[in-house]
């Protein structure tokens, strides 16, 4: 299972375990102005009971493209009624949650197992082409086909997607019932001295998300 | 385009040149045995004039599960009549077509380029999942709903692969009609000390294709 540190993948990691996973969590050390999140990924996997965690590191910064990749690009700062997912922002990295789910089916595929979890949600998010279910879709049919597990085995792939319709506060409520302390997440794309900056789509993204679940954010 | 250094990516990046693209070749660092052939790669995205050539650093050793990536697995040597493709050797890397391919796609989007090519066949090859024309197919279809260029642009994304219905043999032949040296060129999964072994299924595939095209191979 793919786990960022932020709010949703820990509620993923959560879920993969109640559906009765052993769950191996994997984080990307990808040249994010955010890498603070990594530590918030080694506490959740923690926390949770992970059986193995692993960071990879991958410096999508030489390719750059992204806010998050290349530090001379801005985070953007939404007022507080815009709308987030009007288009694709400057947040997104090109073909990341490609990349990290081709790392994660390389250890699927040695770990011998045929489930993967990915936190994408097409409800109160980015607007990022690689969280949408068509894509999630076409990725599973062509893991399929891709491995020796695949051609040989008798397991099919599964990318599990627990999130994909649940709205932020459906996503704390659920991961809430489950133990989740959200309190060891973190989820800004631009922390200033390791806290939340509070004005990034993330940070307001899980903002509305607290403020409709009806709850303070104990990471704040 | 992918370019390992080897007789077949070797053979895609004078293809691409010669259909009359820029070619911004890839390679990657991914902790095999025979890291001898990134030099090669160097070489030849000199001699064939590559707009520019990256190595990446993914180090798939952290994965293991394959003779190239694992120093505890030995290196098949079939006999002189072996059948190569009768099951999938172990020097299958796990998803390694998947993640080499995410890589390219996210620079391709960075590039504002919408065609990618591989070297990939299946004809004379190693039996590998990912080398197979509806793997291929399925990337594609995945690829051309993954990013923001594919959701927002005009252009649709192209997976080539020029070399996917020839032999070995047609291969060569092929790029020495456009002018490919060979003798720059790297295939060897199991080198010593640089020099190609003469025995693993790179070596023996290789050693196949210039003796059914009748020519000596430039780089023995």
């Amino acid at each position: 299972m793919l786990l960022s540190g932020g709010l949703d993948s820990s509620t993923v990691l959560a879920i993969a375990r109640s559906d009765g996973f052993d769950a191996y969590a994997l984080s990307f050390r990808y040249g994010q102005r955010h890498d603070v999140e990594l530590a918030a990924a080694r506490r959740i996997a923690e926390h949770l009971g992970a059986a193995e965690h692993r960071i990879v590191d991958i410096d999508l910064r030489a390719f750059g493209g992204s806010a998050l990749t290349d530090g001379t690009i801005s985070v953007p700062r939404p007022g507080p009624d815009d709308e987030l997912d009007a288009q694709i922002p400057v947040t997104y990295v090109p073909a990341r949650n490609t990349i990290f789910l081709s790392f994660a089916l390389a250890w699927a595929e040695v770990l011998d197992a045929a489930d993967v979890y990915i936190g994408v949600s097409a409800i109160d998010y980015s607007g990022y082409p690689d969280c949408r279910p068509e894509f999630i879709e076409a990725y599973q049919a062509m893991a399929r086909l891709a491995t020796k597990a695949a051609v040989e085995g008798s397991q099919k792939l599964t990318i599990h997607t627990p999130l994909i319709s649940l709205t932020k506060a459906q996503t704390i409520q659920r991961g809430l019932a489950l133990g989740v302390d959200y309190g060891l997440t973190h989820s800004c794309y631009d922390p200033v001295d390791g806290r939340p900056c509070g004005t990034c789509d993330s940070c307001v993204l899980r903002a509305r998300g607290f403020a409709a679940a009806g709850l303070p954010d104990p990471a704040l």
